[in-house]
């Protein structure tokens, strides 16, 4: 098996490839930019997110041996393109938004200039890692919105492909929360991985205080006991029991969690376990983390509505040729006409504007040149000539889009369907 | 980068392992079973997918130096554990349906028998797959009952994480899909792939003529081509000019599908192309598909909602122990007792019941041996003594899922919401 993100691309970027070399075409200068026309689902904004692991992906899209066999017994091009193939690597500029940023409709995230031979080949691996986790984020940022400044557990690997959980973990990470289930995803990127027990393990057990015993036995009374898999009640008096009020979390995973979290509060208090936490899970979004705000609950854990992007599970994100070197080797804007599509040709650049109080008012998009005065610059070099500049640890992006979050007019954080929060403007 | 499996797994399955190998519980026979507690989106049925990627991810579930080293660093679980991880092979059994197979409400698609402490650690991996691979599958199973005799491209990569997609690919074509647009998907799985141009290919030449002919002189007459970057009718015409009447297809990707059709029919079998096909892409789903069917369309192509699982991006399958060794040495049925999350205990096998005609009438799931006469037997030998046996083709599992859709009665194809197409029975 192959580490090659090569073949992670739509047959028709090799085909556009094989007919553009033929014409000529393909070496003209192209300038490809990734954007979305709406905001899917009503929201208030996008979150930026992935575009740490294109840089990633990008380094290792290189058709080695075993791709150039595929292609090559599949016929899926010819050999000049097969030869270009080989040699190919990216060596144009990209500029993009910054993970953890914000964007609205038409924001250009990603800027992609080179011939197009090499832009055109990057489509598919670009708009797959950043539809997904730009989704991921965005539904996230929701979440840690409700919960305020109580932590989120991201666990909802096992809801979705195994290799998208890690990615899922990432984006929501940058988005505020707080840990992850995902082993890979604290391996790969450092996130802070959290989990202590399930129902499997309580009913391994003889009954469940021999469960609650093994587990505080081997991880202390700071562990957090699952207390829902009989009956509450008996399972907080034996948790607090066996662990005295050191007692670190109980967790409670079904039922009406605010009116078994007020029952467990007053429980654990009575009991003197006034420092145990509550912990949370068991279906729960945004929505459902906000109508807990009142609830004695001390963390949530999120799983199904996390990794499916709560209703919106891919971005709608596109990648459209925006500009083109013509004949005469001039630089030329370019969009199609396509019915209910609507595209806007040039190579832009982007600028966020704000009120005195610092709030976001306008998300500019200009070509030309124009450089809006006080307007926040929002592309950043990411590739320039092929080579990666513009990589950035999690944490930065992490506290990136805590510090935009807080540029939002207030009705932005609204749960409900709406438009966008600011206007996108072009001049 | 590590090929290992062993870290897409939740925190959570290791904690346990650590208390559960502390207090010997760990080496108790235990019996999981993956099922599902009702069909999410109001679905007549489930597809089942994924199971031969379990077989090949089991395979390499090991817990390497890289692996060990993460767990031991970040303090994860302590060294006994460490010490059990680095030895671990599965070396139980698990049996499954079929991929291509139905399934029905409480239907056991896969049971995993094996000690407590082998089986647990599969959960997240096993989930992982069959939640996203079954989702996918059922949506595509419609879709293509929807198209009847037309072929059905998968072209949803860039609507999902770019290995997400592969596996998108994958339990598409088992359902039905003729081919798709991904790359890895054909070299991985030996799924035809397929694709010609995008509006940046018509875009990047000065004139979409000149674009045709590039595509023509690489692919000959029998390529398809896009026609709705600026004016479809001016493109066909031209299309047909510059490839004759042997034009292979054009392709629709925007506008009111249905009507464009009708209009490009005839003026194709105007201009004598009478041979050249009409494919269709743009935010199709199932019903779009079915509206489509009086439309003269030959194929069409399916992005977002085959990706995503057409509103239902995962599967709601669960992985629950439900019979585990007592102190004793005997295998107990056991179950949770959660609000509002229905679990059965009990090692199970699973039939289906035909009618005379050989129409499903009923999911009978027994335990205690208890063997319907005429059922067919459902669970089939996948993994014995942590060998893998139940290999099979793709082709077999696209032709298993074929005939069992035949077993259906007529109002499961119906795409309205309701209840599941048959009762499951317990006896």
């Amino acid at each position: 098996m192959t580490m090659s993100t090569a073949l992670l691309t739509d047959h028709y970027e090799l085909t556009m490839l094989q007919a553009a070399l033929r014409s000529g075409a393909a070496h003209r200068r192209a300038v490809f930019e990734v954007f979305a026309r709406h905001l899917p689902g009503g929201r208030r904004y996008g979150v930026v997110a992935g575009t740490g692991r294109v840089l990633d992906e990008l380094e290792r899209f290189r058709f080695g041996d075993e791709e150039l066999t595929f292609l090559r017994e599949h016929r899926v091009v010819d050999e000049a393109t097969l030869a270009f193939l080989a040699d190919y690597r990216f060596a144009g500029n990209i500029c993009g938004y910054q993970e953890g940023d914000l964007y609205f409709p038409a924001s250009p995230i990603l800027v992609v200039e080179g011939t197009f031979a090499e832009a055109v080949l990057l489509e598919t691996l670009i708009l797959s890692i950043l539809n997904h986790d730009c989704a991921i984020a965005s539904a996230a940022s929701r979440m840690t919105n409700a919960a305020g400044e109580r932590p989120l557990i991201e666990m909802g690997s096992r809801r979705t492909h195994e290799d998208a959980a890690v990615a899922a973990a990432r984006a929501a990470y940058i988005a505020g929360f707080a840990s992850t289930s995902n082993l890979m995803a604290g391996h790969r990127y450092g996130i802070p991985t959290a989990g202590t027990a399930a129902h499997a393990f309580t009913l391994l057990h003889d009954s469940e205080r021999a469960a609650f015993e093994a587990q505080i036995a081997s991880f202390g009374a700071a562990t957090t006991l699952l207390v829902d898999t009989y009956d509450v009640a008996e399972a907080v008096r034996t948790a607090v029991e066996l662990a005295g009020p050191a007692l670190g979390a109980v967790r409670i995973d079904s039922g009406d969690l605010a009116a078994a979290a007020q029952e467990v509060r007053r429980q654990l208090d009575a009991l003197g376990a006034t420092g145990t936490r509550i912990l949370v899970t068991s279906d729960l979004d945004e929505y459902a983390i906000a109508a807990l705000a009142a609830a004695p609950v001390d963390g949530y854990g999120v799983g199904t509505s996390l990794v499916t992007g709560s209703g919106v599970p891919t971005a709608a994100l596109v990648y459209k040729l925006v500009a083109r070197e013509t004949a005469s080797g001039e630089l030329e804007a370019v969009a199609k006409r396509s019915v209910g599509k609507p595209s806007r040709g040039g190579r832009k650049e982007a600028y966020r504007l704000l009120d005195d109080s610092g709030h976001v008012e306008t998300e500019l998009i200009t070509t030309g040149g124009l450089v809006p005065e006080g307007g926040v610059p929002l592309l950043h070099d990411l590739v320039r000539d092929g080579k990666v500049i513009g990589r950035e640890s999690l944490a930065e992006a992490r506290e990136r889009h805590r510090s935009a979050v807080a540029t939002l007019p207030l009705e932005a954080l609204h749960l409900g369907r709406g438009y966008a929060a600011i206007p996108t403007e072009f001049a």
